[in-house]
């Protein structure tokens, strides 16, 4: 498989069109795969699934389960319930992977709500592994701590893979996330086997805001194609899921947003 | 010497004030230590010394050395040469640290940028030996990587401070950029005899904006009392800096700044 066919579009990246749009778009311009979000699957996920089958595509990946930690119990029941159907909706999307975000401390103390995290994830696995569905370990960027995920280093996420030991579990590592570690390489390495997913944007200087600070690749200092290479050399070659949150793509999402995305994937990734 | 004894002020923390009005507050409000920045000093470092003396205070540190990375040998020669006159503006207030912020990687990759930071450190070191001052390595939260410090993880700094092996290197520890960290408390316990610094903020949710993103203790989600108690058990007494970048605090600071900062001093770290 080319670099370029390994491109996946992540629906995000192109936040204004409905999921429709983004199928029909990716198929036009010759992209295989995209990210699917699960607050995007108007209509139910088995619709959605045939529709992104009849135009030929193919789901990399479902976004997110997760979200684990909770200062109640009742809380944390609902949040397993939820991760429940997820899962399902990534069975009917054929997505192999269901994206975990892990959720922030959410009022527990940073310890309390990774062990949160773990126990979450645990009482999932067995759903995850009949589905036949991978739980994809996403650690954030550490700036995303306190709002979004516990799980901030691909270091953690190998240590949280290592304890699930199932196939249903694997890590993703995302180039905006991870870039900056001094660690990410080794860790790379070591998450040769369990890595299901690659995700990439870029880091532009300044960063436009914290949750909508991604942008396209070329526009920032991330190492891409360092990162591309090492994560090939532990073994990866599955889709690679562009997915920017950025209020100027959102703006002027085109026609040309898919070709132009090529351009910079091949050039960056 | 009690908590509230450990407080150093920071004068970034009040940035409207001149030098010598944060001094004479600090004075009359019972606050012993502050820390300084460079760019503040107004009329040269011998004359603030003489005038911070006079009002009964200690420098806890002087921010700040590093910067090192840089894509021409010359610019680094200059980076090197403002690092011997920062050692120097150091000895002349007493400071016994001189805070290290490392800088971006700022055109270099970042292994190429993490190497001349090394360089450059090992380049000043005898400096600061004969000086008598310890170069306080501060590893900055990842989030300004690309802008300010390719030094992110305090294991990163205890591997720095590690290497150069002098009397002359410690790490310190900002709560505000260390907090996320999983490895955070066993890296505390590894820069045992090697901390030269504590400083303490908040991390409030939303955060207010990346560089100006600092909160007062007690308006965010840092574990601040467990920090503090960590950073004491690994053998550090010495002050702790309250240094705080924020809007709201600067366009509202007036004499009761401090009073409301010792409060929440004593009530979070």
């Amino acid at each position: 498989m080319s670099l370029l066919q390994r491109l996946s579009f992540n629906q995000m990246t192109a936040d204004p069109w409905t999921l429709e749009q983004v199928v029909r778009n990716c198929s036009s311009s010759g992209i295989s795969y995209i990210g699917v979000w699960r607050h995007k699957l108007e209509g139910g996920a088995a619709e959605a699934a045939a529709m992104i089958r009849s135009e030929g595509l193919t789901v990399s990946s479902l976004c997110r389960g997760g979200w684990f930690s909770a200062p109640t119990a009742a809380e944390r029941r609902r949040h397993i319930e939820d991760n429940r159907r997820a899962i399902e909706e990534a069975a009917l999307l054929g997505a192999p992977v269901l994206v975990i975000v892990s959720g922030p401390a959410n009022g527990q103390t940073l310890s309390d709500a990774r062990a949160t995290v773990m126990d979450g994830l645990m009482e999932v696995l067995p759903d995850a592994e009949k589905a036949g569905i991978v739980l994809g370990v996403e650690p954030l960027h550490p700036m995303y701590a306190a709002e979004r995920s516990v799980v901030v280093t691909l270091q953690q996420a190998n240590d949280i893979v290592d304890q699930l030991e199932s196939p249903a579990a694997g890590v993703i590592v995302d180039a905006f996330h991870v870039w900056w570690d001094p660690d990410v390489m080794a860790q790379i390495e070591r998450a040769r086997g369990k890595i299901v997913g690659f995700h990439v944007s870029d880091w532009s200087v300044p960063l436009p805001g914290i949750l909508m600070g991604r942008s396209m690749m070329g526009d920032g200092v991330i190492e891409l194609r360092k990162l591309r290479l090492a994560v090939d050399a532990a073994g990866y070659t599955g889709p690679i899921e562009v997915e920017i949150f950025n209020d100027e793509i959102w703006k002027n999402a085109d026609s040309g947003l898919l070709e132009f995305t090529q351009q910079r994937f091949i050039q960056h990734v």
